[in-house]
């Protein structure tokens, strides 16, 4: 069976001239096999499933870089607490509590909540990962699922990262895919960072950290090894691979010529980075440079959601804010960090991330018929500034339908909701 | 006839600590008539309209206290120049071609756009008032439509308002108010500031205006007069009357003293200030002084969308930043700028901006169960960190429902759609 979109605006993401005002997208198994402008001619002669696409836009599906997926469980816990209160008084207790069957939940609600507003893929880091592997891969969305080091037993954890990667890694038609994550700089022993780093290169497989993401980070990293977080992670290795490193925010020109060396992607967090007070990334300075720059949400509980259409506008308006120019970071660069860039990040720029013929089909449609989304002078600038993920109508993963017209198809919203709230329930009444 | 909602929660604004887990509101003609927890006794003995309010917040209607809602037609136009350039060569050029019923279906479009992201009250700069004035009039909102006092012909301008304010002020039953609006301190010439001030008191009318939302403006009255743009107009005495002050993103602790000392409204738009690169406003300065400072989205071409709850976001995350300190703005502090403060702006406290017994039934539904609102630990923070305009259900304005479940009922929103299509191709191909 084939899919067909018709007559919807399609924004390749190939090139920023490259928009399709209206076209068609056809799906053979799980690929892209046309793409045009006007009508598809051979509609007579072949069974199709038809989508409409009139009024929509196309675009590919957003990737995000850097969540926690199950924090969507500590959604609003512990708010109006500063960090080291809140993350010592109420967010690492309640973690303690959560076992793998909340864990679960909370990846079930975090792709629940990816569906809905446009996200095909993510990045993740957080415990539990053979749970979280199965709740997303029953969703239907790509998922890159990691085992995070942290803590005395990073051994272990190393060791049981081995087991898992050949358990989980391609499994779910090669939705599912593992790497590696080495909590921080500041909360790794250099050894432990060196043992990821051989672990990861052993395995071929990839390394998601947490990189400068505030002062104090910098200032513990100085104090220790008389050097930046980026400059410290060189000694260990750990560039050697390929690197996802969520945040760098406070990185030196010199950092930044570390990362451009060795190919590191920044996923960018503004939004965490706004809510937490850590501070503003130079994402134009970097990208000026030839970092490729990614974007992320970060977890639920620093953001409060996993919107990335609305991740977006902070990304750009941010940059506007911080360089004192408003020309900075278009639109049309913008969908490129949440796309083009992420998938760059995880070494899928071949499957995913633009609209074409050969890619993976993972495709959203956005709905323009909205009182905020119209008129259209710039389908790119309705999207990014004026639109959210609320806008995001229809969604196809690896070529099947996951939402259509609202509605998703792979999970029952209301059960998913009535789980999280016995779940919560649950977890407040141990001890 | 009355309406009852029934089975919310209730976020009245009254007092932080004053949340309705589940309760009602009864509604009698245009006001709130009874308010409490659990169920309405007196149900079997009156003839009652019934909304369900299981599963959503109750808040006051939002209060946008800065907007040209006509400028909805000019979103996404010319974006991607730098401020001077896209004012001279696209805004402004745009906007001469517009003629009253050009601006009268942007004002449909924007009270369309208000009523579905919850806002049911909003003051306006912008020309063709009394077109402005019809449309918000029939649109079922509140609006707060003023005469801009601008150009050579400010004298005219002024003259003019007196009969439009006696046709207006008051209208579709005291939904439509009127003041005037001198559009800027380096826009307005020192007389004509000091003339819209004396017809401001003549007419006992407030006064809406820009103040200092860039450095160059800031540079331009130095050079000028000497003196800050605040200083300037405390010169003219502007600010002998009431007054709501967008922006004000470059001011002194002077200027601050000033606006105290008058209990001028400073209306914060932080996405329009990030969008154009003019800074950040010292938000929590000015509420720890006690400067009452309300919330705006300024005009769809600097936003690019009219969602207040889109805007709170911003506006917390944006002094969490600024200030350094992740407890800035709370989620209850950002929603009182968004309502309390709002009214307290325009001089309606006694009658909006909060749920209680005696003051206008403006009243928005927050639909709670969707899967970016659970859990539910803190519903303040879901609304204003996880929501957005998009999770408005139902609306009601001076007792009269305008939207319920997601269905508008005082616009037929496929018509303005197509209205603002063929508007905007007339514009473009005019010369």
């Amino acid at each position: 069976m084939k899919t067909l979109i018709k007559d919807c605006c399609i924004i390749k993401m190939t090139n920023e001239n490259e928009i399709i005002k209206k076209g068609y997208i056809l799906i053979e198994e799980d690929k892209i096999s046309k793409i045009g402008e006007g009508e598809y001619k051979d509609l007579k002669d072949e069974k199709l499933n038809i989508i409409d696409g009139e009024g929509t836009a196309a675009i590919p599906g957003l990737i995000n870089t850097h969540t926690h997926c199950s924090m969507t469980l500590l959604r609003g816990y512990g708010e109006g607490l500063p960090l080291m209160k809140w993350l010592n008084e109420k967010i690492w207790p309640f973690e303690a509590k959560l076992d793998a069957e909340d864990i679960y939940i909370g990846a079930e609600l975090a792709a629940l909540e990816m569906i809905k507003s446009g996200t095909t893929c993510f990045l993740d880091m957080y415990y539990f990962e053979d749970d979280i592997c199965k709740a997303v891969g029953q969703s239907g969305i790509r998922g890159i699922i990691c085992t995070p080091v942290i803590g005395d037993d990073w051994q272990q954890r190393i060791e049981r990262f081995k087991a898992f990667y050949k358990r989980n890694n391609g499994s779910f038609d090669g939705r599912i895919i593992n790497m590696l994550a080495p909590h921080a700089p500041y909360t790794c022993t250099r050894e432990s960072l060196e043992q990821s780093a051989k672990a990861a290169k052993e395995m071929n497989c990839g390394l998601h950290i947490h990189i400068a993401e505030t002062l104090d980070e910098v200032e513990t990293i100085n104090k220790t090894y008389g050097c930046s977080p980026v400059e410290f992670l060189e000694q260990t290795g750990i560039f050697e691979n390929k690197v996802i490193a969520a945040h760098c925010v406070h990185i030196s020109d010199k950092d930044m010529e570390i990362l451009k060396k060795y190919n590191v992607t920044a996923a960018h967090c503004p939004q965490s980075n706004m809510k937490l007070s850590s501070g503003i990334s130079p994402v134009s300075k970097m990208l000026a440079l030839g970092i490729n720059v990614s974007l992320g949400t970060d977890g639920a509980s620093s953001n409060n959601n996993l919107d990335m259409i609305e991740e977006m506008q902070t990304a750009s308006y941010l940059q506007k804010l911080s360089t004192s120019d408003a020309t900075a970071l278009s639109p049309y660069e913008t969908l490129e960090m949440a796309t083009v860039n992420g998938a760059k990040a995880l070494g899928l720029e071949k499957e995913i991330g633009k609209l074409d013929v050969g890619m993976k089909a993972d495709i959203v449609l956005i709905d323009l018929n909205k009182p905020h989304m119209v008129p259209i002078f710039d389908v790119c600038a309705n999207i990014v500034y004026s639109g959210s993920g609320k806008d995001v109508k229809t969604v196809i993963v690896n070529g099947k339908t996951v939402m259509e017209d609202y509605v998703v198809k792979t999970m029952n919203e209301k059960d998913i909701l009535n789980s999280v709230k016995k779940s919560v329930e649950n977890i407040l009444s141990r001890q």
